[in-house]
């Protein structure tokens, strides 16, 4: 099983990026940590600040991977263009957040993307991440 | 490990309350399915239509449960009392929702509780509560 | 035949509250002005100030009832979760109020149980709890 | 008696315009079926597609019926003028909506006419006009 | 010099409709009431409730007249087509209300037409006809 | 192949009216310019003033014509009733503005009735009618 | 009779500010032309940039003028104390303003003012203030 | 004199609840701090997290009390089922908030109970219980 | 101790002002009323239609005053100048109104100002002064 | 003449993307079933999931070609950078949508870019592109 | 070559006034800071905590200085007097905030003056005052 | 010391587009002429119609760099992701605008990235860059 684990803007930032909401994890680490959980399942990590590039990697995924966990970022409250890659390509795709992203600024409480996505997890920090990849693996084999 | 699972108006009727939304399975089902993931963790089961009641169970929990895993139902739209309960204990509370809210009709996208759980979870059906289980007792070990 | 006849909370105090809005009948009065008009339709009457009691009754009338006549009283403008509690019993429910509640305050005007109702009928009084009766009571005679 | 049963823009399309929503019921069918309720009192009947002509009418109407069943189709929700024109004249005017309008688009939720009618009832079909005539009739009988 | 005095729905009913607000005068009172005010313009007065109707006085008054008073009724807060009509002819026209609209039900606030009209009077009762045509008859005069 | 053209309110005043928006070219003018550029297809070319008559003229259409192109003008913005004739018959209807209406008034941006046509086009002038011409054939075309 | 004529904030500047919406004519110029219209009225004319002044004003004119005719300028659309002023006394206030004040920013088309005031003039310029005078002037005579 | 101290959802954890909000005083300290200023006055505490026990009690004052001391906790924010409890009780109900309810989140800025209750007082802590009990035996003295 | 009671705009007029709404008790008899209450507290009485001069009186009471009374009138609605002359002192600031500003207009319920005072009491008339400076002069003693 | 057919994010998906809203057609098929359509004009086609891609082609299209044929999928919807890129070159911009916006989400009702383009076809499937051609080309013949 | 710097209200108590978030500097201060930049320039300090003597001062400041700098306080965020005067000269005015007041509460983020100002500075403490007063004196040598 | 001047989408066509706006210098012109202003401080100068693209740069700026003048373009309006960049880099960020967007469409008026920036300047065209520059210096010096 291959699972992709899609990071947006500023993501790559992590460890330095106001610790006390994000941690002193950096992307590399949260990536290490991820993968530990998951020793049968083949874990890909992409990041970029560029919204083309995401939805380029969405839509390759398909085919490739099982599943996508997803953290748009702050394309999160604005990208539609995003919104509908996910809509467009038949995998299930986990939006995931490290915080807690409805108690802090209004514009952060409003995610475009949340109506087409599996299901959503958010203010669980980096084991966020490892429950999605839980959620897909799950799916996978209750449909397999 | 002591749980606290609470479900809220109307999660009694899973089953036969449209199924196509929120599958066959009975709440006894779902009950069985979530305890039989955990054999170490003991898992106490709630259900009551009644805000009240649910204020009530929020505020006895501290003391005698690690955390709740809470499914509010409707009132996840508009009790404040709710919410001020959540804030009032000092237990992690995760919020989960069987379906994936924000597909659905638009008063279902705002959950004034979200801004004080610990995190949330929405999409997965029943697998949902296993997985935010799994996160307060992830969490309960890494503070210990 | 069997009909519940479910008012929510304050209309207990039908004849004492604003009696220029709600008329000087109590609700014992209204009971007994609607059951003279039907002699061979069994009327259950149940009163609750308490939206936990109301979503109980609703649960319950499943199997019991041809169908339910609620007046939620304030309870319409806001309860998502006797929304549900209608939308996930397969009754017909008539909405009722007594007043014209477009003709009043601005909060009155939105009933968030509408769209899950089969009709509604406002504005004619203790009249209107006659007429919804014979709506249930119509329909199950041209299902049947 | 006589009571006027006044249908706005496109009622005269009933039964071939949106079935599934509107019944196989031609307006002439309607028109009959409503009739046959009622062996004593007089009923007219008048439709236009036309604002200017359904203003008409309701003015025309005062002093020469007991009432008026309206049912001002898609005027409903804009139309400030046949507003007027109801709260212009001394007669009672029942609002009729076949279908449940609080279930289908947001702007058939609003009715500006609401506010001035004696009272409304919605989603109960044909059977619907014949309760709001019932209702003209028995407030004129307990006024006279 | 010709004026054309142009009211809207409903205000044929004047005087019996709600005579605390527009008083007890008929149309055909504040017809002569404000003719007598003027012995040499010629004034033309036309009622209709039909919006298509004002729309075509609108149109054919250009070439006839010097200008227009408008009492739109109703249709004042909807009516885009008499905005555009008035917008498209290059006689002036004087927007009248006999009530102060402001003062009244906020869909009476917002006028569609007034961005389009050469002056706005409102409150003044049958006066405000009066001074309508003063201020087209001073344009007229101070242009020519 | 018959079909209809269908003109709004003030559309008749093309040519005089706002030339900067609407350029110098007189109704009857366009009517030429438009079945120029059709030799075999029936063109049948109508305008009122009046939202009735435009809502008659659409329901007479069915069954005489392959499609009406529709220029609403004001109505656009608030005839859900007209809005109601094009989903009640099943002919294939398209919109036209001769203007860019997203570039003008902040009203003139919500069309009620886009929802329910066969297409949009706006912009191009009257050519644009041509254009709605050829997309209505094209699909008669290849739905025969 | 006494009538007091009073402009707000920036009034004073009229002839050189923006003369292509205000005209050219000076806050001199404008009084010497009402006055030339009212030979047997006494007129006072009061402008200021000061809120607090203007409420002054108006407390004081009670007692001592027949009406007053108010300019607020900008202040119309935010003084509600200027507004509470007109409500506290019995004396009629017009409201005036020179330009068609709904014509411009969005900011301008709400009155706070209006709904308490006796009735409004816009659009017209100077001529509107000699309007309003006569307004005052006609309530005075036939209410003595 | 008797009067009813009524308190809501989550008023039971004081003292334990967000001190930095609340302070340190437990209900039970506060009822002590109350009575500790009335000794001639009788007074009734009642405590409930169940928003139709709080009606109940609403409606059961009347007769037995003077008048009601209401801190609605989050429900002062959505329960209009409260709201139509007061009103339809003859009795005085004083609201009062611990902490300056305007000074914290956006939701608890709007008070759904404010529009029918005698008066309000927030801000002020415990001492606001003290206040409105003397507003409440003021308004009794002055009266009787 | 000394305490400033500070009224705003239009205050001066009370006893003639809507009596129905303000009663018949003038701005000297209100503080004639206050001042009994209070024998040993030195109170200091200003009333302004001033903005500015508001803001002035709030920014000198800093070091004379252990306090202020505040009814700001109108300007509680939008004068953010007078709430940041609040926040920018450390002295107590109680707001106070007469009437209670929930049940009236709606531009009434939003106070600017609420935010930044100590607290807020309405709806009580001339005695929520009183309360008001027992408030001030509670906190005084028990931070002294 | 040479005309850019450019297409925004997840327009390369054709075919494969919700095919019951977009055809079964991919964008290759799309591309030559446009070309088959103009043997003379040179058509050139250009797709990106890249918005700064986009930008930069739409602004180098300044000289090479006739106009732009644009579909920037959900990029419409809030790109206001594409928005300015269209208004700061001199080519016509066609607006183009398979689907009929109009009758999908909310979200898709609104086109940021909709002010600046030359015209917009929406809800004719592959064939809106073969009209916006013609619509540039036609322009393009009757202005040289 | 003169400059008005113009302070609104509450700018007199810098350096007393929440001081995290203007500094510690007076307004004293600030003004002898801003003058020791300017050796050739002569600049003129007012500061009044009136709208009404600041809109005196932005009209008597024509034809005496070179500019002005404004910062408006509070004012900034409803004064649309104060904005009319601004526009009624036809000096450069320069809006200066201390703080940056995009990141502050909502009602600072919008400004009605902004529209009609010259440009805007904010965030950068007295050192904007410095950057508005050279943005003026190098738009007057690059005019000369 | 070193500055990163960095601009958005669309500023490099300055020069050529909409010059009545943004006047007639280049991209080129424009970072000449800024250079020309400082003698001692390292500008580099970068533009990118690239949303991810100014992502990377601002993240690289952090350690090379002593400030960021950033002019995004069209992004200042929704790209939350720049926003995020900002305020995860430490380095100071001053908004630049050439116009006075405030004077602008509606859509300018609303900045995603100032609550997060050092300070905003607009309306000064070129010179404004210059200041921003003078502003982070002014910064690094009074730091260090």
């Amino acid at each position: 099983m291959k699972i992709l684990i899609l990071n947006g803007p500023n993501l790559n930032l992590l460890g330095t990026r106001e610790p006390e909401v994000y941690g002193s994890r950096t992307l590399e680490d949260l990536n290490i940590y991820i993968r530990d959980y998951f020793k049968k399942t083949e874990l890909e990590f992409v990041q970029s600040n560029h919204e083309g590039e995401l939805i380029d990697q969405i839509q390759k995924a398909e085919g490739s991977y099982e599943g996508i966990v997803l953290n748009a970022g702050a394309l999160t409250h604005y990208s539609y263009a995003i919104r509908d890659a996910i809509a467009a390509v038949s995998l299930p795709v986990m939006e995931v957040h490290l915080s807690n992203v409805a108690a802090r600024e209004d514009f952060r409480r409003n995610s475009v993307i949340a109506p087409v996505v599996q299901g959503s997890i958010s203010g669980l920090g980096a084991y966020g991440y490892v429950l999605a990849v839980r959620a897909i693996a799950h799916q996978a084999i209750h449909k397999g």
